[in-house]
């Protein structure tokens, strides 16, 4: 999307073609800063430090990582080093073992003098396939746009989103702003209630720069107020990210997320979901009984870093000395709440017929 | 209450007989400091600059400023003069207009050489009414405390709050917390989720503190967390305060508060609210139609203050430049949410008939 009227992805190959482009997320929303990867090892720090985060951009970096480790040493040594220390970047993330894999595939059987340039060619296609996704994500959403009435009088639309789903987690477009962009290229007119997202305030930060830089009109809101602007008719639809789907389709999202979906529900307010189909786990059934949900560290609740008057970052203690705290950082919200799907595939209601009626491909044997 | 081991109210007599004592609210969590007021003016800065702060507190603040008044000059001038000056202070409040009313009714006839020392004792009267008040709001959840089991396998109750109903916002016990605090005196194992409440992070700040200082178990979490601890069985019960309560039972509390009823409703968890009689408002009934919300300043969304490592305390941006911020204040409860009110008469329904039954005067003429 755009940045400033300049058309942008995550990452990019630098006009060398050889030297890998990333916007540093660490940064944001505070200061715009291009990075450069030059090596594998750059690479690796990359993923590592959150400088690109968001599964897809994980995919597409770890990707280009094996193509730099390459650029400098093509041999079968290097090839399975580069793979193993790309890995253990972030140890969780499925995006990253499977781009990882998937590079090494096709690497593994070529000559080492043809594999720089495959890895190159394939981390590109990574890439373009990813932003082919969200795009029809998008596409699929905007659909489901288009059927709206403004609820009140201004003529806008109003979404409400949580989090951060946008061109940013992703190479282009993303999941749950996707839609919104769409929509807004499309003249539709739309405005964003964007929650700050806290604790580690994606909302505020991420998807309130990427949306101002694209200039779509927003306002960022505390996580407590969604509820009261639809009490209101000040939310014409909500759409969220999902980090897991589960077969019959329960969300998995960031925390506050099973919230707004219970307030959209009590409202009559429609309730959607953007995601791609690698977020689908077709193994899980229950979200709530069956996801476990990663505790972070306290410190993201204890502390808030920002932008001093003085122009520099800090870091501020907003709880009292020996009070505790803790840190779930998902919430599952259950399939009854979610009003529907939106996928590469189309959109469908958050059941497992739903599901299978755009992936049959995934129906167990009879 | 206490801070670690000895007993506070919020504002109290000082050793001379003439001096006002203060916790100086506005330093809390970071720094514990009590103020001495020894003018009208005095009481007045710390009403405005909210050193004290909370309905039943700032009117206790303004009753000994009617003290600090008569004692410099009892004058009818002055009688006129202080109360014109003090309820400038903070010119929405209810209470206190009611207790500038109050003493200034039982003044004005009085020869000028009584004044100060009837000013004195009805100030003294009015913070015991209101502590007797929140004891017996604490008397009275505690009964419905006494008949929960907890959920999980801890032996512990868990509670969870919203935002500082505790008696930082009172002279003593609190409204929310008073049946916690009674629980927690009288050997009941209870452990209490704290919601920092943003974006004014009055609970992470003023709740735990009062928590942690008078020894009661207690964690911090971000307001998003509440929904995912309730669909797993970590919360027993939610108790709140209420800034307005209709006929018929709608609560009027800090924005947010509405999620967690939500929440509390869809897993069969009990959610109560304390109030004083005079946070009633016997004029109004649907309270999401009938309250106006206030609108708050953007800036409590887009900044943040807190204690840097340094130990000072610093304010840093969150939000990006160009970002507009919205900040409604509080939000309405549907009564239908809400399991039951704990006032200082009782408990009842949250309907116009379980008010009443405890609050027969107020019914309407045939």
């Amino acid at each position: 999307m755009k940045v400033d009227g300049k058309p942008y992805r995550t990452i990019w190959l630098g006009a060398d073609g050889a030297t890998v482009q990333v916007i540093d997320q660490t940064l944001l929303p505070h200061r715009f800063v291009v990075r450069d990867l030059r090596t594998m090892e750059d690479a690796e720090t990359a993923i590592r430090t959150m400088i690109v985060r968001g599964a897809p951009l994980i995919g597409a970096a770890a990707a280009y990582g094996m193509a730099l480790a390459m650029a400098a040493d093509p041999s079968d040594a290097m090839l399975a080093r580069a793979c193993t220390f790309l890995l253990e970047s972030r140890p969780t993330a499925v995006n990253l073992r499977w781009a990882l894999d998937d590079v090494r595939a096709l690497l593994a059987p070529l000559p080492a003098d043809k594999r720089r340039d495959a890895a190159y060619k394939r981390a590109a296609e990574i890439c373009d396939e990813d932003a082919e996704i969200c795009r029809r994500i998008g596409e699929n959403g905007l659909g489901l746009i288009r059927k709206l009435k403004p609820r009140d009088k201004s003529g806008r639309l109003n979404a409400l989103t949580h989090c951060n789903a946008g061109w940013l987690a992703t190479v282009d477009w993303g999941t749950a702003l996707a839609p919104i962009y769409q929509a807004h290229n499309a003249g539709i007119p739309i405005h964003v209630w964007v929650e700050e997202t806290r604790p580690r305030n994606q909302g505020a930060s991420l998807t309130a720069w990427e949306l101002g830089k694209h200039g779509v009109p927003h306002t960022v809101i505390a996580d407590n107020a969604g509820g009261h602007l639809m009490q209101h008719d000040q939310v014409d639809f909500v759409i969220t990210g999902t980090d897991r789907t589960t077969r019959r389709g329960d969300v998995c999202n960031k925390i506050g997320t099973y919230l707004k979906a219970l307030a959209a529900h009590d409202n009559g307010v429609p309730f959607y979901v953007g995601l791609p189909y690698p977020t689908i786990d077709w193994t899980i059934e229950d979200g709530v009984a069956e996801i476990p949900i990663e505790e972070r560290s306290a410190r993201e609740v204890t502390h808030m870093t920002g932008r001093t008057e003085a122009g520099e970052m800090a870091t501020v203690q907003i709880v009292p000395d020996g009070s505790p705290a803790a840190n779930p950082a998902f919430d599952v919200t259950p399939a009854r709440l979610v009003t529907a799907l939106v996928t590469e595939r189309g959109t469908c209601a958050a059941s497992e017929a739903g599901l299978l009626s755009l992936y049959p491909e995934q129906a167990k044997a009879a």
